[in-house]
C-alpha cells in the first residue's frame, strides 16, 4: 500500500512533471533533471534515517532477491566466507544462493517458532576469515523477528531490511550493508535500495563480477551507470518526505507496534485463532496466524475479500493466514480485520 | 516519450485499477490480478509481433545492460564461444562483458561510419563451437543500423533490440533470442523484455548462474519468481494495445521511415549540418549529425530547449548532436526540429 496522498500527487503530475512538459517516466537518465531527482531521493533518505557520510546509497533496478548473489560476489575476498543466521525462508534462500557463489556457512539456525529464550551467543563462534554476518531481521513469510545477532569484532553485519526499512528505526552505523526492496514501504516494485559502508567497496572480490552486479560500478556512477528505475525513485523521494511529515520513522514505528500489539492481543485471547510464533520473536509487520479449523480458511478469505480486506492468505511455503501491517496500513484497517475475525469465529465456533 | 493517450489512461486509473480499490502499483505479485496482468502483456506482445509458440517471453526487472552478462552465462555451454558483430558502442560493450563471463570473439568490426558496401560475408567464418552470433541492429549512440549479419547454419542469432522492438517489423523466427529495454518504445525504465527460443533454455550452461540471472528460472515461473516491475508491465500491456490500434508495427515503421527520411534529406541538402554515417547504414530512429561550426552546439541546444525540443545532445561517448525519433515522436516534432535547424543555420552561416 502507498499513502493516498502520494498517489494523488503522482497522479496530478503524471503528464507534466515540474512543469517540464513531460512525464517523469519520460525523462532521460543522462539529464540534469534526472540527476537532481536521484539526488533528492538520496538526500531525503540520508536525512530521514541519519545515514553517515561514509555510507553510499545505491538505487538499483530489479528485485531485492538479486542481492542474494550480489552480496557474496561483492563482499567476500578470496578465501573468505559469509556467516548466515537463518531464521526463516528468506535468510535460508540467501544462504543457499551464497553457497553457490562464494563460501558460506550457517552460524545459527533459529527454531521455526522463533527463539523463546534470549540467544545463547557465548558459545557461538565465527570461522576464521568470515567476511560478513548476514541475517534477516524480519522474516515476512514466517512472521519472525530476530533481534540483532551477536557482534563479532571486525565482522560487518549485513541485513535484508526489505520489510524493516522505514517501519522501524535502524542504526546504520551498526551495519556494513543493508538492502531493501522498495515494494513494502518505499515505492512500487522494481527498485532495491542498498546502503553500504565505503570500506566494503574497497575489498577485492574473489572473482569477476558482472558489471551490472558490481556495487563499485553503481557507486562510482551514482546509480546512473545504466538507466535506473526513475519512476520508482521519484515515488521513493516522495515517500521519504511523507515519512518525515508523519514524524519520522520513530513515529511510524510506534504506530506499527500498536497495530501489531492489538492484533496479537486479539489472537492470543481467542481460542479460534492461534499465532504459532513465540511472543519474543513476533514480527511487528507480518502477523501470521492459523485457525483451529483450517478447512474454514477459504471461507474466511472470501469473507475478507468481500469487505475489502485483501492479501490475508499465508505464503504458499507455510500456509495459514497472514496480515501485513506495513506503514500505509492504518489502525482502522487492523480494527476492521479484528471485527471480521471476531464475527467469523462467533459464526463458526463449535 | 509515451503516447499521451496511455499516460491519460494510467493517470485516471492510478488510484483505482479495474475497480479493485487499489493502485496497480500496490497489487501483490502472487495475486491472480497480477498474474492476469502479466498474461495480458505477454499475449498482447505475442499477437502484435507474431511470436511463435516455441518462444518464451520474459518480463524482467533491471536495465537491458544486465543482458550483456546473462547472455553468455545462459547461452554458452562448456567449450562454446559467442561470436560478436561489432557496429558501435553497445555491441562493443556487450562483447567486452561476454569476454569476462564466457568465451567470446569478434567476428567482424564495422567501420565507424557504417558499411558502405554490402558486407563481404563469403570470407567470414565462425570458429568451431560458436554458441551464438550477437549483434545490435540499431546502435543508438552511433546512429548506425546494421542489416542482419550472415546466417551460419545452426548458430542462433541474438540481437539487442532495445531501440528496434516495436519501431520496425521483426521476424522472430530468424532469432534464437532478442531482448529490449522498455524505455525506448514500450514502457517506463526498469523493465527488460526477453524473447527466447525454447531450445536455448535447454542448453547446459558452462558454470553456475545467479538464480536471478537464470533465464530458466524466470521462464519456469512465468516472470514471477521474484516481484516483477508490475507498473512497467502494466504500461507495456497498454502500449501493445496502442501499437495495434495504430495499425501495428508495420504502420509505425512506415511512419518512422518517413520521419527519418525527411530529417536526413534536410541534413544532406544543408552545408551547415552533416550526417557522418553513410546512407546505407543510417539508423531510422537515432539521427546523428554535426555542425560545421561545432562551437555553436551549445547555442543550438539552448535554442532547442527554449522551443521544447529536448534531448538533442549527442551521447558523451561521441559528441555531436542526435535526434531520437522513436514511435511516440510525431512528424510535427521532426518538422519543428527542421525549422529550428533551418533558422539556426541561416543565422550563423558564414
Amino acid at each position: 500500500m502507498l499513502p493516498e496522498e502520494i498517489l494523488l500527487e503522482a497522479q496530478s503530475e503524471l503528464l507534466n512533471w515540474q512543469n517540464c512538459g513531460m512525464s517523469v517516466m519520460e525523462i532521460g537518465h543522462r539529464t540534469q533533471a534526472c540527476q537532481r531527482l536521484m539526488q533528492e531521493a538520496e538526500d531525503g533518505l540520508r536525512a530521514l534515517i541519519k545515514i553517515p557520510e561514509h555510507y553510499r546509497i545505491l538505487f538499483l533496478g530489479a528485485a531485492a532477491r538479486t542481492q542474494f548473489s550480489m552480496i557474496p560476489m561483492n563482499c567476500l575476498s578470496s578465501g573468505e566466507q559469509g556467516a548466515y543466521w537463518i531464521s526463516g525462508v528468506w535468510s535460508s534462500l540467501a544462504y543457499e544462493e551464497a553457497s553457490r557463489f562464494g563460501q558460506a556457512y550457517c552460524l545459527a539456525q533459529l527454531p521455526e517458532k522463533g527463539n523463546e529464550q534470549p540467544l545463547e551467543t557465548a558459545s557461538l563462534q565465527v570461522k576464521p576469515q568470515t567476511g560478513y554476518l548476514y541475517y534477516t531481521p524480519n522474516e515476512t513469510i514466517n512472521g519472525i523477528r530476530t533481534e540483532k545477532p551477536p557482534v563479532f569484532k571486525g565482522i560487518p553485519l549485513i541485513a535484508d531490511m526489505t520489510s524493516c526499512l522505514l517501519t522501524e528505526p535502524v542504526n546504520i552505523s551498526e551495519f556494513g550493508l543493508i538492502f531493501a526492496g522498495a515494494q513494502k514501504n518505499i515505492a512500487n516494485a522494481g527498485l532495491t535500495i542498498i546502503i553500504v559502508r565505503e570500506d566494503l567497496l574497497e575489498k577485492k572480490p574473489a572473482g569477476p563480477i558482472p558489471t551490472m552486479q558490481d556495487y563499485r560500478v553503481h557507486a562510482k556512477h551514482r546509480s546512473l551507470y545504466a538507466t535506473p528505475p526513475v519512476f520508482n525513485c521519484y515515488l521513493a523521494a516522495k515517500m521519504f518526505h511523507w515519512v518525515k511529515k508523519q514524524g519520522g520513522v520513530e513515529a511510524l514505528y510506534e504506530q506499527n507496534c500498536k497495530k501489531a500489539e492489538r492484533l496479537y492481543q486479539f489472537i492470543d485471547q481467542s481460542s479460534f485463532y492461534t499465532c504459532p510464533i513465540v511472543p519474543e520473536a513476533r514480527s511487528i509487520v507480518n502477523v501470521c496466524f492459523t485457525m483451529n479449523q483450517p478447512h474454514l480458511e477459504e471461507q474466511f478469505l472470501s469473507q475478507a475479500n468481500r469487505r475489502g480486506l485483501l492479501g490475508l492468505q499465508g505464503h504458499r511455503a507455510i500456509g495459514g493466514l497472514r496480515a501485513s501491517l506495513y506503514n500505509a496500513m492504518p489502525m482502522s484497517g487492523v480494527q476492521a480485520l479484528i471485527e471480521l475475525m471476531s464475527e467469523f469465529s462467533k459464526e463458526y465456533s463449535t
